[in-house]
């Protein structure tokens, strides 16, 4: 099934165009989750492991019906190395078993080349010999499309071979994205329209059933009238909107980047929702009360 | 001790500016080392880290001599999953064993809270409570400048506390690289130049004994011009210089990228190094010398 399709069923299937990101911060992580992975862990890459692992368990627990989708920032699995990946491949894992589909937050960008085994390393599998190695076999992956055009198609064949979707980065919502995206070419069409344009057009073979692509483009929430010319050249394109909450944006600026049929976006909340517990010396249970009422807070479609 | 300083001085006592990428590609890894790796495995993982691991060792100790650094391109590592970045782990740590400088090519980019977390990643150590968790701890990242200034200070304060350095893209390499990278400022800057100004400005802050700075720029040899207008820009910034071999551009070519004393500059050679050999099927002696002979052809201060 085409991933624009697979997110727009979950979007309906949930009622929410939330998606939640998962970028750990120990330092955030309630003492409960700490205590645990103490008492089970003989050394530190034991401990991190299992304190990621748990504590995501819990949280996935929790919001599955209420988020369309997880997206993993890779820097945060890779700042705990080999340990913090192994979480990354367990949280990827536990997020299919809750029928959710992962969007790796990973902004990978390289040549021709390099961009093939980036795909390999989270779309497909590596044939060696007679043996197969499975990459991390996430949905779909967020790329920087700063080194051109032939730097991104690699990623299209991938999708087209394993149903995956990708989200090229046009705006970004921090506070210096104009440095280089709103610079222009020789036609005056800024960084940002040109790849838009690169987006639109290299998604009209991947437009599933729900009407939109499953080649996406990375739009943050903090530049709404950006968001909302650029919706005009992606009309059906899927938006993955960034930047509501602790950035500034807010679901009121994040609606710029939807289409015309209120459709083809999902808003990620990361810091507002697992890194914002009140009291770090909670229950589980209280901790549970708390993070529905933050998922059921932003929850929106 | 600086950076640039580490570099510099690894280049004078290798009489080397070549630095090897390491860019495993399974099927271009001499039969020898599969065997081995069929022997010693019980699983697919178990196959990839030993074939890795092996074949890496075995090239570190052939070309430890002749080259002043390493550059492994991390998206050759994630294809393989975790077996791939433990044996990635390994490698950073023979090449300290063998006093080489690791330059992590993972062209990381991303808003400046999640960028603290990637430097942490290849930089620094995690403190999770009492317990640290060390790194990948490599000498120097290449980074994708994409996001803004905002997305690169991070990386600064981490050289600063680690003596680490850094390698911004400035002009890759790759035939379509002009798309983003040649849009103009209001200013009529290019992209590049732009980069390349806070290249300059940052790196003053770091340059070390040598009369270089550690926050370096990468600058494909596939652009001698640019490269030679680029350098007038940065005149105290270490060059990376890719796209030697089988992309099109050549030791001669790279030379426009080289300071004024006709340092600060490395080049890097990957696949015309350690995926060329002329027969899998050669013993390891032949593999040995053939290896040697490349690495001298290229060899060159």
């Amino acid at each position: 099934m085409n991933f624009a399709d697979r997110l727009n069923t979950a979007i309906d299937k949930k009622q929410s165009c939330i998606i939640a990101g998962f970028d750990p911060r120990p330092e955030m992580i309630p003492n409960i989750f700490h205590k645990l992975a103490n008492k089970y862990s003989k050394n530190n890459q034991q401990y991190i492991f299992k304190l990621l692992t748990e504590f995501h368990g819990f949280c996935l627990s929790v919001i599955a019906d209420h988020v369309s989708a997880i997206k993993p920032n890779l820097a945060f699995f890779e700042a705990y190395g080999l340990a913090g990946l192994e979480a990354f491949e367990v949280l990827c894992k536990e997020a299919k078993g809750f029928g959710l589909p992962v969007i790796a937050d990973a902004k990978r960008g390289d040549i021709g080349s390099t961009a093939e085994a980036y795909a390999q390393a989270f779309f497909g599998e590596s044939k060696i010999s007679e043996r197969v190695l499975s990459g991390f076999a996430v949905d779909a992956l967020t790329v920087n499309p700063f080194l051109g055009t032939d730097s991104l198609n690699p990623y299209l064949n991938a999708c087209k071979q394993y149903g995956t979707g990708l989200f090229v980065l046009v705006k970004t919502s921090n506070s210096d994205s104009a440095w280089i995206q709103n610079c222009k070419d020789e036609n005056g069409l800024t960084v940002s329209q040109k790849i838009a344009q690169w987006v639109d057009q290299a998604g009209k073979e991947f437009i599933g059933e729900c009407g939109y692509s499953s080649i996406g483009a990375v739009v943050g929430a903090t530049y709404p009238e950006e968001a909302s010319n650029l919706r005009k050249l992606m009309p059906k394109s899927f938006f993955l909107i960034p930047g509501v909450g602790t950035q500034g944006g807010s679901i009121e600026t994040a609606k710029a980047g939807f289409g015309s049929d209120g459709k083809g976006a999902i808003i990620n909340i990361s810091r507002a929702l697992l890194s914002s517990f009140s009291d770090l010396n909670s229950d589980l249970d209280t901790l549970r009360v708390e993070l529905n009422r933050n998922i059921l807070k932003f929850k929106f479609k």
